[in-house]
Order: structure tokens, then C-alpha cells, then sequence
């Protein structure tokens, strides 16, 4: 009887063509990162529940995928608290991750350690079109290096990477988040308040000022000072790059001057990358932008696209995190390219040259396994296959399957006195 | 606080070294792979629980990772059955999974269709030294060939796969499962009991003779008949390869001419593999071959090495599994590569070459990336380092850290006038 065959909800399967366009866009991805001195770590899919749930994973600890404890009997007893039942998740990101795997591991790390990250992840969120439950992260990290070598390295690498894989006209908006607190910090906002000033000011460009100003005055944040803030940065935005330091230093008096050199020197060195001259990317501050995740504390960065809704990359400088757990302080700057994004940006790379070998039934198997083995050794994928069925429809199948030529392998043409004649399936 | 950053228990972290090795093992191998037509396809982690609990993966079964169920409350407040809370699993092989995908993919997938899978599955073992409970599978399957075509390309696709990677001199144990149902009905051993007793049986090369008898003998299978058993086992062990398919035919004269001619095909084609010639492996025909999982139906291989206490790659017919939950019957076969026991086989492969920048402090950053990049551009990688502490402690950090060379890049040398100085690091 047909049974049911469909994934789990909200996952999915990766067809050989998909997995084809990934494996290209990964290793295209790994190239670039690899010149730069970054090399690929891994950590387990599960970790102990106590580390997903320390806040650091902000909404996302609500979809983390929850393991039962192994050993618990058949049945359990009532009043049992959920959370006892269970001593692993699967991770919801690879930051988690990678604050546990340098805290075990950095005494036979390099240091600086620049860390390259691939892998899935999971998050139980609603089901909806082209997001799955289970997705790929792609992050580079460089733990370590305190100063602006960090923002522009990871900032070019990134940039190149996208343009590898032929993702062009990328937009990178920088900002700090030293100068959004400071910006807070003249309403009066610190601490809790700043957070929340924050996450609305990073709706602005669905909101509008309108929406904004509301909000903000709904949550009792801000009222006469709000004025202020939208000229600062209309005024900002409308600020020509190599006037941005001094724009700032004026409009945000308190900030401290080597935010704003640190800033001047991301911005100029990434405004040299030379795929920014021919118009591959450009590069932009942008005062609106905040990033979600609470652990930022310098620098951040995101990556838009025309072609996709969302941003495409984001990172930034997160110096409290790594040291978190080892007891002492660790500077680290990290970016993330939203790689399923990049798989709906690119275009499928062109199938590749495959030779089907159409056995009649009963030859020799040793000549043929011999045949297919002198054409496969410095030919194209030589794939053996049966003659079955109506010949013309065969023959239109292996095209349609991608074949682009085939062979007829007949008992007579078997015993090496005869030339194999290969035929192209595509027409032309 | 210093916390601890261990993986959780039975788990482990893969740094660079590690990752490196891993990766070119499975490009080796999907090289191979890719040559005789099979392509890669991907499956979620998880699956729905009753999936997974159908029997299908014996023991296995026992060692899933269950997923509790999203939105339930804080405290579980009725006694409730366990398995209530649970809806998803960790896959525990790929084969589960396989059968699904094609279940559900079959109508766009080629015919026959050749799958490639490479990726981590999860067993709640107790841990122990060198088994983890999150580990890599590898396995290639041949779907909807019903002959002995199928069976002849996998092992020679396997062999070549592990000769590529490094691992010689692999053995190469074939036999059938009717073959052996054959033998037990000899003994009037059919259906759960003929299990039982190829179960024993596959425990020959430990308990010897002695023990496999004590064993089916406490176990009320067999009495009288043992003592032929052991002769046939015996005689077909000490039959050269050419004279294997008459000495199974006089053995077992119940068993049917065509599963005699099959095994005659795959044991004279795998022979005649060139590898096979110079020793680089080595085929034979073994009557005490079982295969733990209950699903194959015909023949049944598996690859020994010197080097590892376990087989190394295991596989066979299983006409009766894809079919299953399709309504119709589909033939297939697969064989697996034991990964994480390759990778123990396998040496490490030199470290690449690597070159560092040693950058003072105060460099300007548009001048330092430039720099960078342009040795980068047709070079090794390479890595921007400032300079800090100790010059020869840090020229020793780096050589242990597997940087070839360096260059020192001082404010006079970075204008354009000066050459950049690259010195070797490795001591002759």
C-alpha cells in the first residue's frame, strides 16, 4: 500500500540538482574564506540544554528542538515539570556553538583564531513559504583581534565571496552599536530603555517615522526628544561617506573619538575594496541599523540585495561573548552569510556532461564493467544502464534525466573488434 | 567564571586538522562516486517518530534521540504515556530515510536512480573511546536494478573509492542471504529461527566452532545436523574462488541455479576489478557472512582491513524495502563506507602552505588590505597577524600553528617604495 512519504512538517528534501547548486555555491564560499586564513570547525548538532537557554539566543530559545532524556520509563507521573524531561537540544544557531568550542579548545587553537563555520541548524518556527525548520548557517569569525583589522577583513572576505558566487551589487550598511547607545543616551535612554529604543529603530524602514515616533511614544520611551533624533539621521543618511565621521562627531557630541576613528576606518577600507570601485558593492553607513542579537557591542554590519527581502549577511563585534565562559576577556568580530538566501539569488549551474552506457541483456559482465571503466577513467560520468522498454522513449528519458550522450553496448560491439559509437542525446 | 565547555557527553568538536582530513576524504570519494553516476542528495535530520519505529532498524531503534513535541505546558499535569510527548527523531542511519525520499521523489528522480548520501546520523550508545553518538554515514545505493549489474558497480565503485582515499589491501567478503536461508533449511531452521541462527553464525570469527555450536544448541536450534553445517562452511572456505559456485550447488542442493549464477557473476566481475590484479585488494566468497540489519534479500558484502577491528564498508540486496512504502516492488542495492573508520585508517594530509603578515601597529588599513590582497590574489592563503609580544615567541607560535612563511610589514615597507621580504619559517 502507498503510505505517506512527505518529510516531517516544515522540513524538507534536497534533490540532486539542489545539492548540486550547494555543494558549488559551499565550496566557491570555503575558496574565498580559505586564502583569508579561515579554516572550518565543527560542532555537534546536539548541545546540553542548559547552554541553548542562558539568553543569549534571544526569541530563538523559544524554537529550540527539546531531546528526552533517554531511560525515562513508559509512562510519566503527573505534576512532572516538562523541562526535566529533557537534557539536549538541537543548536538554533552556530554562535552558541562556537563560544563553547573556543572555551574547550583555545589553548591548541591559533591566536588570533579565524574560524569558518558550515552546518545546519534548527528552529521549530511556523511553516511558511521557502523557510524550513532546518537550514544551513554559513559564519566566519575572528577571535581575537580587537582592532578595525578584524571589521574590514571579514567585511572584504564576505564581499568576495558574494561576488564568487556571482552575487552582485551587494549593499553593506555599517553602523556601530556604540553610537547607537550614545544616540539613545541624549533622549535619555540607557540600559533597558536604549535596548528597546533599538529594536524599534530598526523598523524604520518598514514603519516609517510615523510608525516609529509611535511606537515610541506608545512604550513611554521617547517624547520632545524625538524630533532630534530623526533630523540626526536624516541628516546622517543624507551625509556624503568621507563626511561621516565629522557628521557624527557633531551630531553626537559624547561619543567617544575612537568609535568614530574606528568607524572612519572601516568604512574607508571598505569603500577600497576594489570590487567597490567597479560597482560589484557598495558600501554605506547607515544610522538606522541595529541587528537583532542582544551580545553586539562595537561595530555591525549587514548585507542587502535588490533581489531578496531580507538582509543577505549580517555580523559585527561581539567582545563580551567568547569570555564568557572562560574567565577572562576575548575580543571577537564575526559575519554570517544567510546562505539559503543565496541559494534562491543564484542560478543553477549547467548540468553536467554524463555518458549512459544501454546494455542489451546478457553481455559479458566483466567486458562491460571493462567498458565502462575505460570511458569513465579520464571521460565524463559513464553510467551503465539496462536496455528496457520502447527505445525512442528510453532514449528521450535519459535526455530529460540530462544525459548528453549515450552508447549502445550490444553483444556483437562487446568483443573489442568493434568501435563503440557514441551518439548525443541533446538535440542542438 | 571559568565554565565548562566540554560538547555534551559522547559528543566531540572537529577542529581545523580534523575537518580538513574529512573533507578531502569525502571529495575523494564523491570524485569517485561522481564518475560512475550517482549524485548526492540530502534528507532533514529528522524524521517523524513512527518512521523511525517500524522495525526496520533492529536494535537501532532503541538508540534514537526522541524530540519532545512544541507548546507543551510547563508541567506535564496527568500521568501520560511517554511516547505521547514525542513526534520526531534523529535519524539513526540513512537508510530510513532513503526509502522515504524515493518513496516520495520516485516520479522526478531518474530510473534507475543512483544516490550518493553522505551525512550524520545519531545513536544514544553508551559512549566509549573512538564512537560518538553523532557520526558521519557514507552510502551509495542503486535504485530499480534488479540484476547483478547493481552489485558488481558498487563494489567496484567502493573499492575504488577506498584505493583513491588511501586504504589497500581491503578485503572483499561476499555471499548471499539465500544462500544462507538455503543452509538453514538444511537444518530445518526457517523463518525467525533461521534468523536466530544466521545471527549465531556471524559471530563465528570470535566464538569459534565450539562457541557457535554451545551457542545454537542452547538456544534449542540445532542438534545433529551442526556437524554438516561445519563441514559445508568448512569446504567452502578451503574452495578456490573458480570452483566456489559447483561447491555450493553439491553443498546446498536446495538452493536455486540462478542465486548460484548470480554470485558466480559478482564473484568472478569483482575479481577481474583491475585493483584486484596488483593486490590493492583482494575479493572473496565467505559462507559465515550474515549483515546485522534484517532487510537484505540477496547478496551481501562487506570490506575488512588489517588496520581496523571492524568491517570498513558493508552493504547488499534489499529487493523488498523501497517498494515497501510505494504499493510496488522496486529492487534495489547499496553498499556504505564505515567514514568515521576510514578517517582512523587514513594519515593526515600535509599541512597547506600558509603565509603570514606581520603587521606593526598603526598601519593604515587601505594600504595593509591591499597588501594582503595582492599576495592573496595567486598565492598561498594568506593571514594578517599584528604584531605582539615577544618577535621570536611569536615567529615560534606561528610555525607551530603550521605557517610556512611570513613578512614583516612596517610602516616603511608599506608604502610601495620598499619590497616586501618573504622568509621561510620552517626550519629546513
Amino acid at each position: 500500500m502507498k503510505k505517506d512519504n512527505s518529510p516531517a512538517r516544515g522540513h524538507r528534501d534536497l534533490l540532486p540538482d539542489d545539492v548540486q547548486t550547494r555543494d558549488g555555491l559551499l565550496a566557491a564560499i570555503s575558496g574565498v574564506y580559505a586564502r583569508y586564513g579561515y579554516r572550518r570547525i565543527e560542532t555537534p548538532a546536539l548541545e546540553n540544554i542548559e547552554r541553548l537557554t542562558r539568553g543569549q539566543g534571544g526569541e530563538n530559545e523559544k524554537l529550540i528542538f527539546r531531546v528526552l532524556r533517554r531511560g525515562l520509563p513508559p509512562t510519566i507521573e503527573a505534576t512532572t515539570p516538562t523541562d526535566s524531561l529533557v537534557d539536549l537540544g538541537l543548536r538554533y544557531d552556530l554562535t552558541v556553538p562556537l563560544t563553547r568550542f573556543y572555551g574547550q579548545h583555545a589553548a591548541t587553537l591559533p591566536f588570533p583564531f579565524r574560524s569558518f563555520q558550515f552546518g545546519p541548524v534548527w528552529r521549530a518556527e511556523r511553516p511558511q513559504k521557502g523557510r524550513y525548520r532546518q537550514f544551513h548557517q554559513c559564519d566566519i569569525d575572528l577571535i581575537g583581534e580587537p582592532g578595525t583589522l578584524a571589521e574590514i577583513e571579514l567585511i572584504e572576505a564576505t564581499v568576495e565571496a558574494l561576488i564568487t558566487v556571482g552575487v552582485n551589487r551587494a549593499v553593506v550598511r555599517v553602523s556601530d552599536r556604540r553610537f547607537l547607545a550614545a544616540l539613545a543616551a541624549t533622549l535619555g535612554m540607557v540600559g533597558a530603555s536604549a535596548d528597546s529604543f533599538f529594536v524599534t529603530l530598526d523598523k524604520l524602514d518598514k514603519l516609517g517615522w510615523s510608525g516609529v515616533r509611535e511606537q515610541l511614544v506608545l512604550s513611554g520611551l521617547a517624547h520632545g526628544g524625538l524630533n532630534r533624533i530623526e533630523d540626526i539621521v536624516d541628516t546622517l543618511v543624507a551625509t556624503r561617506p568621507e563626511e561621516i565621521p565629522n557628521a557624527i562627531a557633531d551630531a553626537v557630541p559624547a561619543l567617544a573619538d575612537h568609535v568614530i576613528d574606528d568607524l572612519n576606518h572601516t568604512l574607508r577600507a571598505a569603500a577600497a575594496i576594489p570590487a567597490m570601485g567597479d560597482d560589484a558593492a557598495t558600501v554605506t553607513f547607515d544610522p538606522t541599523l541595529v541587528r537583532g542579537m542582544g551580545y553586539y557591542t562595537g561595530q555591525i554590519f549587514e548585507i542587502g540585495h535588490a533581489d531578496s527581502t531580507s538582509s543577505i549577511a549580517g555580523g559585527g563585534r561581539y567582545d563580551d561573548l567568547i569570555g564568557s565562559t572562560m574567565g577572562r576577556s576575548v575580543p571577537a568580530c564575526g559575519f554570517s552569510i544567510g546562505f539559503e538566501r543565496i541559494v534562491d539569488l543564484v542560478t543553477l549551474s549547467a548540468a553536467p556532461t554524463r555518458l549512459a552506457l544501454l546494455a542489451e541483456p546478457g553481455l559479458d559482465p566483466i567486458r562491460l564493467a571493462a567498458l565502462a571503466r575505460g570511458l569513465r577513467e579520464n571521460g565524463p560520468p559513464v553510467v551503465v544502464i539496462p536496455v528496457r522498454g520502447k527505445w525512442g522513449t528510453q532514449l528521450s528519458r535519459l535526455e530529460e534525466e540530462g544525459f548528453t550522450s549515450y552508447m549502445h553496448v550490444r553483444p556483437e560491439n562487446l568483443d573489442g573488434t568493434l568501435n563503440h559509437e557514441e551518439r548525443p542525446l541533446r538535440r542542438p
